[in-house]
């Protein structure tokens, strides 16, 4: 599987995933609980308790909005692909006003478009900004830091709320830093889990809007679960196996070490690129400075059949590469190069690649060789 | 581990969650999810489709209110145990006024103490019913269709929300035999799963009082989640792994066949109620033909210091009972006898009792003996 | 299953079998095996090396026998039931001279004998005294340190050759304190691992008699396998995965302590004896001195059928028990409580047979009331 | 891992290695052996009974000499590298007079060599000949057919012995067509198995010659281990949890179908091959009609130390390769492509390759893209 996730889950991971369910309200639980919750704060880049829920990413989503709005209120989404579409219409239903800056769905959110939307808002009715870091449909990444400045200079209040469901636990996260208030993750990519668990760091000024925000909210509601750092209890069934193999998940994660992990996902991401440039195969990206390190998307030619391109590998070479979504659909190829991957890994799914698109379509031979001069390798002779 | 939920999970069930985690949008998938999500018809007594998200049981009780209720309406809560007033404080966070019929935490709910509040409601503005069936934190089972029938009788429009939670699985739920209107289950119970998923049946009525009811739902919609038996596909990511394991527990559940399912958990819970009898022990549910055949929770005498006896019990035998929640903390020991469990694992956790319990209080040697000549045998002689 | 072995395996060990084999030349593995090496010598009461052969225990009865012996020498078997006859047909088979001490199949065997048969061998032609330490078909155990003394007594000059596959691990085996020469146990049973490995510990006369042994040896030559405990590395390929598991099982042995592992294994034989006596059933080994602490076996009436009973048993409970083997075949049922077994699963045992030993013969009701009282509880009233 | 062996396991193999072990007396484990011993024939190429034993291949070796042969017989063994030599020197410990003939360790085992052997043998004296079909130290498959025919040619009466270990299961093995008289294999190659198992197909006319072959035998003695096949059980407990996973890997292999499994195996080693030929690096193999198709040795430049150059590439790419073994030591490198592999896997393992050997010696760039091309890609441009 070379999807942009779910991704490929180490097999100890797995192993901790079937062990017998532990009781969740003994003490074995919470100590594990405490202790994950400790751990996952370097991931998002804070010194401030982190929640999760049993969920979705797009349960995420929810607990974000509802536990710092109120309905009505109009929120400002910076729109750079599927995801950031589909948060839009998500808040939309929970009956928040939703203005959308086009970005476009070819690169990164653009710092000088919130900041004209934000000098225009002069009655400050923007409560809240909501941006995806990573966005996994087109493999683009934003700038948090540049759209936290250009929030800073205009002097805006706004929340900023931040997806970073597909970047964290593979490139940095900086919550603190960023002075982000949400910053919302997902179990199954970097953190190489089964899907089913929501996680978020909270800002304290967001804690605080959450006491004069009326959205309701019971499920998820972030009070008790921030409180589990202390308490070790939930305040209902969590997700218990998952949790136990989150602690797999995040020693794996300190045993190679954050900058180590970071910086393996960089370089696998320059050999897929390497290999794009070398197939003469355009990215969705077209800001080479955005281009993700996580997900790297490829435009089909506008004559090739998708899904047939992806059933075509599927059949060949038992891999799943991901497809296009929303206005994308048929549209592009992506690979997911992120969470349990090594260079091995990635040179084979480019094989595929190589082996398997010429027959849909003409690519420049070599691009695997490309891939691994990328990897830093061949220097001799 | 002998608690009333999680319950033992069947070696094959935790080995079918460890298979490497596959895409959610293929066409594997999509066929494991549509046999789920059509096999599961039977355990709710319902041939209309059933929704399942990723989450817990307390989403079940979310999605229940969201999708059929708006702001302010007002619902009639059945109180018999800690589980159903958690409910109760649920639909209150929502915006809900909750009207509660106490009924005490030792028995079943009153059918006439339903009907005597739905004929005080001249206004119809009761909009639902909420109530659980099995209380797992007083062993007691409600006879839902005798409410239905107190609803009937007087011509009361309001909705009936049943949380099926600790029955369903292990006894027989019986969704449109009852006119539920909405039927909540979640995976940890008697479908033999870790936590992490909450399942859903719901009426032709509750779907189309989804269409006029305005809380806010976005991640809890069951629209999306009902037509995936039809799509094989969610609106989100799912629990991918938990419905791998689903197959598997509903295989296992199909194959020795629900008549026999419920016949031995009505087995096994005879047989624990006949060593509380020859013990001497008064069990919390005070009406003998509402014991429940998933949990039964004994009290414990006043003096008797828990969480002692039961961190006693786990120190020298390795076996987690349950203990009492909300007002019966500290007061009751529960013992789930549901989900992957035969005689000779009962005869074992009540031989743990007969051992470990006499160090705290006297009981009446015997009652394992007592329980095995329940369960039919020693016959002879 | 309630078999004599193989024993149940804890998940723990079930998990490190599943982990990909690993390469078995490389230092990660020699690490393992030193180490497992190093742990197994508590467990045979050895200072001395031990060898741990890819095969079954009846591997290492060869192993025991082509490293001390040459074509034509004779030995002494002591015979106490169906494994020793075994192993005396095994040594013929391979060319050696088997002269049988008859002890019947119902006792341990018997220090006279020895001593007479010993003291009948003027001309010193006996070469090795063969016996089983805890005869597994008829739930025996010999007093080796008996068996020794009356060697010594005689000034006699055999090798003691012991066969500990259903002892060790469950109850004390003192290779060096009884100057056992070899002593040999297999993987399935108190190591709690499925089968597939002989282990063996040998004597420094043992290792000396090998030099001019001469029966013809390859695969089960013990030089290079006892080398292994420094060198870490076998003389081919071992058997990786059940090595790794074996890591795994000392170390759940050496957590709850031998003399603990030890005394629980005589506490669950105690309470399966307290049951017997209470059903009136008689037991294989009529000298209540020598009852073995990991198997009991019951008589069967003449005219109960049998495998009758036991695929009774089988389907009504799911537990398989074993049946008599050789002489006994069809006379008695055998009862193992060795490995990861605790009360509960003694106590459950003991309920499948209360239940389902009627429908076949009469029995005395209370046997499982009687073992729960031997276990020592139900004190108070 | 790319060793040529223990091989890659596939995940479904390892689950069913690690499910609770069974009774090896009970009908369950009898179906399955049966089933097994049935389902293993093809893959020797023979509808003969095969038989299976707990043990390494090494006792597959002794196996097939303990029930042949009589102490003092001559055998022929052809020396095409370490394994065969090891087999040789295995023959004299057990007491046989082995002739080597010598082919050097770089090409397969010649017919003609062989014919000359036996014409030499006016005394038919030669009882046996012995030779590996796939020498794993060397990546060098021998003609089995020609060596029969030469055999033929002479008439002469010698049995003829071939270890199967590392080509049953990856390239054709013809028993019956090749009329060897003993064709022996191992678990933890072709049948992706972790170690612990020593399987063998036999002729007739071997089991004819066992009647008066008199090397002692009893654990090897392979008549009641032929018998399984119609009886269910064997002689001894057997590797219960390897023959449920041999179950499981037989259904994959059937699954993908012989000759499929024999395609991928060579493609595979054409583009190692390709690869090895592009880096311009010798094979130790000198022979291009004999280069094995499961394993590749890659010789060493003199100047280049091993084993610095497996663990550089352990340590950067988390992949074992093989080492020189016996007069190869430090001089060649072993790349396994065997068992549960694919495309992806084998250009990874090159990738490794051609990034870690620059490092210590001079390779020509684009090996990685030479195996891409014998894999039948980029053909398009």
């Amino acid at each position: 599987m070379q999807l942009p996730g779910p991704t490929n889950i180490p097999d100890a991971v797995l192993r901790a995933i079937a062990e017998p369910t532990i009781d969740h309200r003994g003490e074995q639980f919470a100590s594990i609980l405490r202790s994950v919750l400790r751990d996952l704060r370097p991931l998002f880049g804070t010194v401030l308790p982190v929640a999760v829920f049993p969920g979705s990413g797009t349960g995420g989503w929810e607990a974000a909005l509802v536990n710092t709005l109120s309905p009505g209120d109009r929120v400002l989404l910076l729109e750079t692909g599927f995801f950031a579409a589909g948060w839009a219409e998500h808040a939309r239903r929970l009956g928040l006003e939703v203005e959308v800056v086009e970005t476009g769905w070819r690169g990164p959110a653009d710092p000088g478009a919130l900041r004209a939307a934000l000098v225009a808002d002069t009655g400050a009715e923007i409560k809240a900004v909501l941006v995806v870091h990573n966005e996994t449909s087109t493999g683009t990444t934003s700038d948090i830091g540049a759209l936290r400045a250009a929030i800073d200079e205009v002097g805006h209040e706004a929340l900023l709320l931040v997806d970073a469901v597909s970047s964290l636990g593979s490139m940095p996260v900086r919550h603190d830093e960023w002075r982000a208030d949400v910053t919302i993750t997902a179990s199954q990519k970097g953190l190489m889990l089964p899907p089913g668990l929501a996680l978020l760091a909270v800002s304290d000024r967001a804690r605080a809007a959450g006491e004069s925000a009326c959205l309701p909210r019971a499920y998820w509601d972030w009070v008790p679960m921030l409180d589990a750092a202390e308490t070790g209890s939930t305040p209902y069934t969590p997700a218990t196996n998952l949790i136990v193999g989150l602690r797999t998940a995040l020693d794996r994660l300190a045993g190679e070490g954050l900058p180590a992990v970071f910086a393996r996902h960089r370089r696998l991401a320059d050999a897929v690129r390497a290999a794009a440039m070398h197939w003469e195969l355009e990215l969705v990206c077209a800001d080479p400075a955005a281009m993700s390190d996580s997900v790297t998307a490829f435009l089909l030619p506008p004559d090739v059949p998708d899904p047939g391109v992806r059933r075509a590998l599927l059949e060949r070479f038992g891999v799943t590469f991901g497809g296009g979504l929303g206005r994308l659909a048929g549209r592009c190829l992506r690979v997911g190069h992120l969470g349990d991957i090594d260079e091995m890994m990635i040179v084979g799914a480019l094989t595929a690649l190589e082996l398997g698109l010429p027959e849909f379509m003409p690519i420049r031979p070599g691009g695997v060789d490309a891939a691994i001069a990328a990897l830093g390798g061949a220097k001799c002779c």
